[in-house]
């Protein structure tokens, strides 16, 4: 089965998350008129017992089709990817809840500019990148502890090239 | 008076808060090899009351010298500045605590790719951009209520171009 990204708008992706993007949003003009501020792009969910720090991730392109083998969720806490680069990258995401089947993943392609915001619970492939290899600030729950279900993906499930 | 910006490392901006970057740290090997995760480059801090959003400030560019009328602090929170683009941009600070002289104030120059965490309470001027408006991702404390101090700078005080 064969998985094709479809346009990520916040719209389509409501169901899982935030779109990082400044289309839509009204600015506030602060800092004595120099700055339009767009916010929020996003309010992170964290538990009150986690922390909020920021990371880069580095990664690896990947070629597609993609063998999707694993999901991934964090019950505790949002999790952000910002993109510091100009490429549409894939987003891969089940609704969260009870383990999904192969039929309930989507997959959405960013236009190069947004970034997403993932809800607690949300199931999702890990990050991917296409083309060269790529940059994300993250913001994220410092500790992992129990904040990490994994799921095998047993039936054949490939990322697909946009249509 | 003038300052003149100086280069930004952990070392010299140690005093205000993090700076943003992966050199240095060890990353850890995530998303079975494909990603180099480097974390934490900042815990953000953000007072039990507050949520974490992430901002866009989409900002006009200013010219040097540039004539420095006003610090700010946010006593509950950290605030971080992630660059969307490739070019150094001014951070101007002052220690946390009583008002600063103008003597007290301090300017970096980041080396393109830097960001920068501030802790809670450090003084700084609103963020600047040189050369062309730039945008930057920003994650701060949802609410300013109870959150934003300023500070008038009376005496004439410029950020001078960088040696």
């Amino acid at each position: 089965m064969i998985i094709v990204p479809k346009e990520l708008t916040r719209e389509t992706f409501a169901a899982f998350g935030d779109v990082l993007e400044c289309e839509g949003l009204e600015p506030a003009l602060i800092n004595h008129g120099l700055t339009r501020k767009y916010a929020p792009l996003s309010v992170l969910d964290i538990d009150p017992g986690g922390q909020v720090q920021l990371a880069l991730y580095r990664s690896q392109a990947v070629e597609l089709p993609f063998r999707l083998r694993e999901l991934e969720r964090h019950p505790l806490s949002s999790q952000a990817f910002v993109p510091l680069h100009d490429r549409p990258f894939p987003v891969v995401v089940a609704r969260a809840g009870d383990a999904p089947a192969a039929a309930d993943v989507c997959a959405f392609l960013t236009n190069g500019h947004q970034g997403v915001s993932l809800m607690p619970g949300v199931w999702h492939h890990h990050q991917l990148t296409l083309g060269v290899e790529s940059d994300y600030l993250v913001a994220e729950r410092g500790s992992g502890e129990g904040n990490l279900d994994l799921l095998p993906l047993d039936e054949e499930l490939y990322l697909g090239a946009p249509g």
